[in-house]
């Protein structure tokens, strides 16, 4: 079946322009709309008039798409926007991206066939096309968590880099000499801007070595596996800062086992404040994001873009705040 | 607008039923299809035709529906149904009814609109009526995990009974001479059965009390506000059965701040076999439901399903079995 980017790919123009084509609206410039509807006529292409009729319909369902149903952060993410959706009258559906672009790219066309009002991604590889395209197909969207600075869209989310830095601040005024970073995959945002924060607290340590950064994939089991080799090149570490609850947990576990105390031997602090991060012994000190809030915050924004009011399209960047547990040391009074 | 179950209640049948005059399909006695039809004709009532229309059309997408997207059996079952759908090309959406009947039955509305090819319910609320009405919308379904052995569809959970028994006789075992049970919600058939495996081995001991069975609500907090009722009344508890792994961690903290050594005061022994099971210092003993297997069926079979193959109705249980680690005592050898 031909497809709008078969029509986009044959013009040689983008998707937007060929749907601008089609729904007359939005400026085309005529050379271009002439090359659009002889390419529509080369390739036989039919928009599909049964779902265009039914897509100008309001169908009181949004989507969220989440890049890792296994991670708490985002379970607690989804509970907020479901409880905000609800109040507004709103189902939700949930699909699971696995940080793959192209399972988002499927989705995003898959929901676009389903009738969905509204899309949230929390979601790291949506490119500039895709909120072009969602645009055009004037599907409202707000941009989670993983998302850079890109215009054109609502983008909540919050202070990744300032809080590293509050976490290294931390263990060192907690008497830590040597501070490592477990860090989530170098591709998403999130990761970078708290490997950045961590970078910017270290600088000008002389204890500071770039061996001190080790990966850990955002999970238990990355954590775990992180800090047995760390440990190894660097015996002397006295606080690591995990990039996420998961990885601190999996650190955690992982040097218990070594007969490590915690935070006699080693303080620790993690990333998220999942409720998970109160379930360890010791409890784990943590940089908190008001993950209820930002699931609020998106699903609110997303229903008045729907209802068509004028939201302005801007990033709203919410506070992180140090929640201190026994899992770092006491400071000194 | 009028709706198919206007036009049952006005013709004082059931859904079912008018959806057999309407597809011209099953036996519908002669009496019966004349009601049906003046009905509709007395409401004015008109299928969706453009509905009707697509909803024959199969579109690659299958639903799950989650009574709790915070329970991490959930979110592990939901990763198997999602990883063996996609190597079948389909793409997956979760729902969250909270275990609430009235959100699934919405559910099961809105899916049908959006053209769903079969869903999978791990859901405890679904009744003989939904059942029959999805089977006569040809909606090929899958209930998984919290189902009563109910005809007319697949019904895939594990030995909730016989896992319990096998729960308090490691307790025995390994020396507990007063054994507890936090329950989950009595109006989860899960929850009645591992309550019924409780009684059943504790049968006949002299030390067993009604009031050794204490409610958890199948959550964290459940399990920690469970524990001190408990210990009041019953001080010389040494052996805890909780009814799912989260109650067991809750329980577990709890007892950990009323300074309770585990294992050495109290065993403690969950029910599921979640990874997080993992995560507790000590470890928790728990009774492993096969959860991505079963996930792997609830898809595999419903996809034979959707694509017409003939699948047996049939009820499958599958085994559990008892991961022993350091929140019960060693066994004497």
């Amino acid at each position: 079946m031909t497809t709008i980017r078969d029509v986009a790919a044959r013009a040689g123009v983008s998707v937007a322009t060929v749907s601008r084509v089609l729904n007359g609206s939005g400026y085309v410039g005529k050379d271009t709309e002439i090359r659009v509807k002889k390419a529509i006529q080369e390739l036989n292409y039919r928009p599909n008039t049964v779902a265009r009729s039914l897509a100008n319909r309001k169908t009181g369902t949004i989507a969220v798409i989440l890049p890792d149903i296994m991670n708490p952060f985002f379970s607690e993410l989804a509970r907020a926007v479901e409880d905000t959706a609800r109040d507004g009258g709103f189902t939700v559906i949930f699909c699971n991206s696995d940080d793959l672009g192209t399972r988002e790219q499927h989705y995003i066309e898959v929901l676009r066939q389903k009738y969905i009002d509204g899309i949230i991604f929390a979601s790291n590889s949506m490119g500039e096309d895709d909120i072009v395209y969602m645009n055009e197909n004037r599907i409202p969207i707000v941009v989670l968590d993983r998302a850079p600075g890109k215009s054109g869209c609502t983008v909540i989310r919050s202070q990744n880099a300032a809080g590293a830095v509050m976490a290294v601040r931390h263990l060192m005024e907690t008497g830590c000499r040597k501070i490592a970073h477990i860090a989530g995959p170098g591709e998403l945002i999130t990761a970078q801007e708290r490997l950045r924060g961590y970078r910017k607290a270290v600088k000008g340590f002389t204890w500071f070595d770039e061996s001190l950064i080790v990966p850990g994939h955002f999970s238990i089991r990355g954590g775990e596996r992180a800090v047995s080799g760390l440990l190894e090149r660097h015996p002397d570490v006295d606080g690591i800062f995990a990039g996420n609850d998961l990885m601190a947990i999996g650190a955690l576990k992982a040097l218990q086992r070594m007969g490590r105390k915690i935070p006699r031997d080693i303080s620790l602090c993690g990333f998220d404040g999942v409720e998970m991060s109160e379930w360890t012994e010791p409890e784990l000190t943590t940089i908190a994001q008001p993950i209820y809030e930002m699931g609020r915050k998106a699903a609110t924004h997303l229903i008045a873009r729907i209802r068509g009011k004028a939201v302005k399209e801007d990033i709203l960047e919410l506070d992180v705040r140090l929640v201190e547990r026994n899992s770092t040391r006491r400071r000194k009074n």
